[in-house]
């Protein structure tokens, strides 16, 4: 087999083979394809596309290119959840606790933040003490005392996407749907979920930017799961506008502390996302039988408290200070030296977010980092006051700033005007699920 | 400017601007570009295709990537042919001292061959002396005082197209009209020729396959001439058989010599293109306002043996023994160990030839090169007896082979035998000329 050929073959619009997709992962991640041809065929998929048995065997084959998680020792249907990306967004805090609290087991890994948008272990290690890195024995052992456990990626899963995803970041071969897919599917799969609800993000604040591409994504990975014999459901949801009002890590946390508390209304948007998410991952888990049932059962996990409840164990036994995952706790570690509310420069109507901004303002005050080796400050951030379609006045709190160092108050202040346009007009606002795909 | 948004431009079909083009060329010549990027923005070029204005702005950043011919010093128009490759094609042995014969200049770079097509300068050095590696200098002074001169490429000649096709070469970005097109006109630009007569050949001998193609990289380099103010027109014509009946440098050599000593019909293939190319150059040089004039000006110099003169006029001055371009001298240097005919394996007609199988059986006899480093048997290939549409009969020879070194002899007649096709019934024979575009 060559390289050339396949790369040819992609270039004539052909499917590739299961062995051609193999011998060009084996090569790439062996370093014995050398990039210039990796990039070449990158580009031919990115422009002539694959099918779903093409996005399967590479999802498959970059699966195999390093370690994989066995949980099958775990007892029942280990559900996880991925979400594409996005800002404040923080529903896998809230979502994997209640899922066990209503008898689910989520093992689940998660990533750091990327660019504008957070990330899980970013927001976890906002708790003092909380230690993201544990072996896979200790990961099992906290999910079955437990039902539930968040870590970071362990061992070298998927090493085949980290090259991978270096090169296309610098050879614009990064939009591809099917490219995309197997990103995703190949590090879920590694790390060993037996059903997986995929929450496809779409808008401003997303990689996704029309509905079209993200139901297409979402449903190449549908159709994928079924290839590949893991139960899949995929949604595609609104990331027009942060999906909660705090973007930063320990202000998302107590954002699901407060939910999970039942501080927040259920017409709340990051409520509604993380009951269809839950939803979803208890019917996957075969706990409930309907969506009604499901619901019922998730409303009750926070009204007694139990949601909470195993949010605290989890953090607990990830060495974590659990006394701090309260209501008060949280506000302590969302105290910052100063906080400073950005004014709505004319009355109006919100019409519009630039949600990717927003996360951008709460990255240069330190909740992000620009390049792998900066530190972030758990507590800086911002907490929305307005959504898409409220009504301002002038000098209005459009949002509260949490900062410590100054040194980017300027920059984060002028981002967040930007990011948050005021019309005369009251505005439709776009729905925050446009999809459910099974 | 950076690479990869110059990447996703031309990925999202966005036409490139100069500046892109010449960002692009003079950072991959230099290294700065890596080739694992350059080779994604071929593969969006093979399948998105460039523009005209893009293609003439590649070849003026490609022709400008090294040194450059000044011709300008020269007298009267200097017109240069190109052809496209192909097998059996020893026009440029005619045509370049027939137009010299007729008051043209032509100083023209060629090159050597190149897979299974035969190459200029190879069958130049079948004649004892010839030193094909002169000083420019040298080049037109050897121009000044016969008319014509053919060479090697010499100095530095556009690194860009050598870097560029080695890397397309690997990474299945060969097929495109706009790079080829772009590969050859920088490198007749950089020779330093003022009007270019291209002959792009179609067929199972060339590398362009269909006849649409092979009209697109005529149109496109004769719209690029215009852009780059060169006179430009190009031909299509049919490469399914060889051009020629000799195939292998010293056999070829003498086939040039025999048409330009008045022993080949006006009906033959190869009198026909040679007369039609040098036709198109005498119209470029201005020395001819008519096709009909010109025509009778190349006969008048087969007829009155000016042709040949100029010819070994040329091999003179290159250092070569003059008194082997003869009819006799040809033959004494075409003399083989063994001359060896293949027979029809049945009764019938011609239907179809595999060009390119022909050139492959020349190269395995020793006449073209698999590796940059093989030697060339100058006197070894063979001579076609047989055109498509030939009636034949069992056992006739349908070519003899020249054979030196028998250790491939096998190979070649099997490869010969599998190249020419017999059917029961006469085939429509494809017409030699398909287009002529200015």
């Amino acid at each position: 087999m060559r390289m050339v050929d396949i790369i040819e073959k992609k270039a004539g619009c052909e499917p590739l083979s299961s062995e051609e997709i193999q011998f060009f992962i084996d090569g790439f991640v062996s370093g014995d394809i050398p990039d210039y041809q990796a990039s070449a065929l990158l580009m031919a998929i990115v422009l002539n596309d694959m099918n779903e048995r093409e996005a399967a065997d590479l999802t498959l084959h970059m699966m195999h290119s390093g370690d994989t998680v066995d949980l099958s020792d775990l007892p029942g249907v280990k559900v996880d959840k991925h979400s594409s990306g996005g800002v404040g967004d923080t529903t896998t805090l809230v979502v994997a606790p209640l899922v066990a609290a209503c008898g689910g087991t989520v093992a689940k890994m998660s990533g750091r933040g990327l660019a504008f948008s957070g990330g899980t272990i970013d927001k976890l290690e906002s708790i003092p003490g909380v230690n993201i890195s544990q072996t896979i024995e200790r990961f099992k052992q906290i999910v079955r005392k437990t039902g539930v456990c968040v870590i970071g990626q362990t061992g070298n899963l998927v090493p085949a996407d980290k090259k991978m995803y270096a090169l296309r970041d610098v050879t614009g071969t990064v939009q591809s749907v099917p490219l995309i897919a197997a990103s995703i599917m190949s590090k879920k799969l590694a790390a060993g979920a037996d059903a997986i609800v995929l929450d496809v993000k779409v808008g401003s604040g997303a990689f996704m930017k029309t509905v079209e591409d993200a139901k297409r994504l979402a449903e190449l990975m549908v159709k994928m799961g079924k290839l590949l014999k893991r139960e899949v459901v995929a949604v595609v949801t609104d990331m027009n506008q942060p999906l909660g009002l705090s973007v930063g890590n320990a202000l998302e946390f107590r954002e699901a502390v407060q939910l999970l508390a039942g501080q927040i209304p259920e017409n709340d948007p990051l409520y509604e996302i993380c009951l269809l998410l839950g939803t979803q991952m208890l019917l996957l888990s075969k706990l409930a039988k309907t969506d009604d049932e499901a619901r019922g059962m998730l409303k009750h996990a926070i009204e007694n408290g139990s949601g909470l409840e195993k949010l605290r164990s989890m953090i607990h036994e990830l060495g974590g200070d659990a006394s701090l995952v309260t209501l008060k706790g949280m506000d302590q570690l969302c105290t910052t030296r100063r906080q400073i509310p950005v004014p709505a420069k004319n009355s109006g109507y919100i019409v519009d977010m630039q949600a990717e901004l927003i996360g951008r303002a709460a990255q240069v005050l330190g909740a992000g980092r620009a390049t792998k080796e900066d530190v972030i400050d758990p507590a800086v951030g911002l907490v929305m006051h307005k959504r898409v379609g409220d009504r301002v006045e002038q000098g209005d709190a459009i949002c509260t700033l949490y900062v410590n160092d100054e040194s980017n108050l300027a920059d984060a202040m002028e981002t967040m005007t930007e990011a948050v346009r005021i019309g005369e007009k009251p505005k439709f606002v776009t729905p925050m699920v446009y999809a459910v795909i099974r």
